[in-house]
């Protein structure tokens, strides 16, 4: 089964708000937990149980569990391994990119059968070349795994690089190279700024062409709303996997107050 | 002391030759070693002991730990202590790039005291803008750390992106900001393929302007020489970090056999 059916089932049963984990020092504190692996692992375990068998996907910050090294990371395995149980799907944010076998060896570390890491998708980085991720993208396909691109992201700084070349943009390449491969099978989402959709159609960028998924975060604490999200994709908003972290993780600080707020920001969705 | 003072103290008592860890699976293979957490801590100490006091500056690529998650990271912990311990610096190749309190993270991961990862430098990744890289640029000054950008690569992918933009191209917004970055203090290298020197010439870029140093990957297996990049840097040539990862590492297989080949690559640099 392809990535593309596991998440339009996955979004049919449940949904097409992902939860964003971001568990940084702040909501670490906010939570009334240690600034340390113990206390990342309560964090982690709270999310799986109040909304592991809620949301569609899940989306782990992989930057979070770095910072406390190999403790980190055990978390972070167990944390994902819990969700896949729960009936989720798991997209490392991990925004990997190399080249050759450092890319395969990346591929193996998310993809490959029995991994400790094995995640549903992973997000990468094109700088080194859209053909670079190509030991991700095949692994992908044959795993029934997805591919998450950078592609025209929402931050302040993703202009100064991702608009070079004005008509023949960065942005529209990585996009364009991204339709062809989601044309040929297999899954090629793209990660796109819930707040960019009109500045893709800025630059001559067709969303629609791409036939895999688009991540969008900045719902919520990075103020898209909801709305915007639909008036900004519009016929491509099918295609949108809506993702919220500070919004609904900031209600954890009191027992149901993730789900309560999941459902809440789910149903406007 | 900045990591520019740190690196150049370090080549000048030990060279320019940097050693890059690449322990993928056929290598593991070749040294009679198992595919897994195991074979990988026996390979990681061999190296430590062979090397650890021989070469300025260690580059472990983090994805070949990666893949054997957080018992892989395990071993990468105890191969950065141990080279640090050995009086090398530990250069972490792991591309990290993302925004706001993630790059803080990641930041903090590599570059925090007392880090299970601390290292002393970083590989990073602008596709979300060169200023997204902020956290960790700021953070390298103050703990004496160097951040190491993608540049200009020498894959042949690299181009179809990183050339965007003809005369005000992407390796040269990259290259020109990391510049001007690089006079302010603080230590930002860049990562600049052995062979595309002269590529960089074309596109209009100074690579003179940049006060940092020059991470240049490619080096024997990938097919340059020291002649090449002796004559692809011309007077730049004194800020070239040169790497060499399995032209080394190849002959592990016999006990001092990789000293005998760095001292032999390194000589002619």
């Amino acid at each position: 089964m392809s990535f593309r059916e596991r998440l339009a089932e996955a979004v049919a049963q449940r949904g097409r708000l992902c939860v964003g984990i971001d568990p940084h020092a702040s909501l670490l504190e906010a939570w009334g937990l240690t600034d340390d692996a113990a206390g990342l692992r309560v964090f982690s375990r709270r999310v799986v149980e109040e909304l592991g068998t809620e949301a569609a996907v899940f989306k782990p910050q992989v930057s979070f569990y770095e910072r406390f090294g190999s403790a980190g990371y055990a978390v972070l395995e167990e944390t994902i391994a819990a969700l896949r149980s729960a009936g989720a799907l798991v997209l490392a944010d991990a925004k990997r990119g190399d080249i050759g076998t450092t890319m395969a060896a990346y591929a193996d570390a998310w993809f490959a059968e029995g991994s400790p890491l094995e995640a549903d998708a992973l997000t990468v980085s094109p700088y080194l070349g859209f053909e670079s991720l190509r030991p991700a993208l095949d692994l992908a396909r044959e795993r029934g795994k997805g591919v998450y691109i950078l592609g025209l992201t929402s931050n302040p700084e993703g202009a100064s690089l991702q608009h070079i070349g004005g008509e023949a943009s960065v942005a529209k390449a990585v996009i364009d190279a991204a339709a062809a491969e989601s044309r040929t099978g297999g899954h090629v989402g793209l990660v796109i700024g819930a707040t960019t959709a009109s500045a893709a159609a800025d630059l001559g960028i067709d969303l629609s062409a791409v036939e895999g998924s688009f991540l969008t975060p900045g719902l919520g604490a990075q103020g898209a709303t909801p709305e915007d999200l639909k008036r900004s994709f519009g016929n491509d908003y099918a295609k949108v996997l809506a993702t919220s972290s500070r919004d609904v993780l900031k209600h954890g600080v009191r027992e149901g107050g993730m789900l309560e707020r999941f459902r809440e920001v789910s149903a406007q969705l």
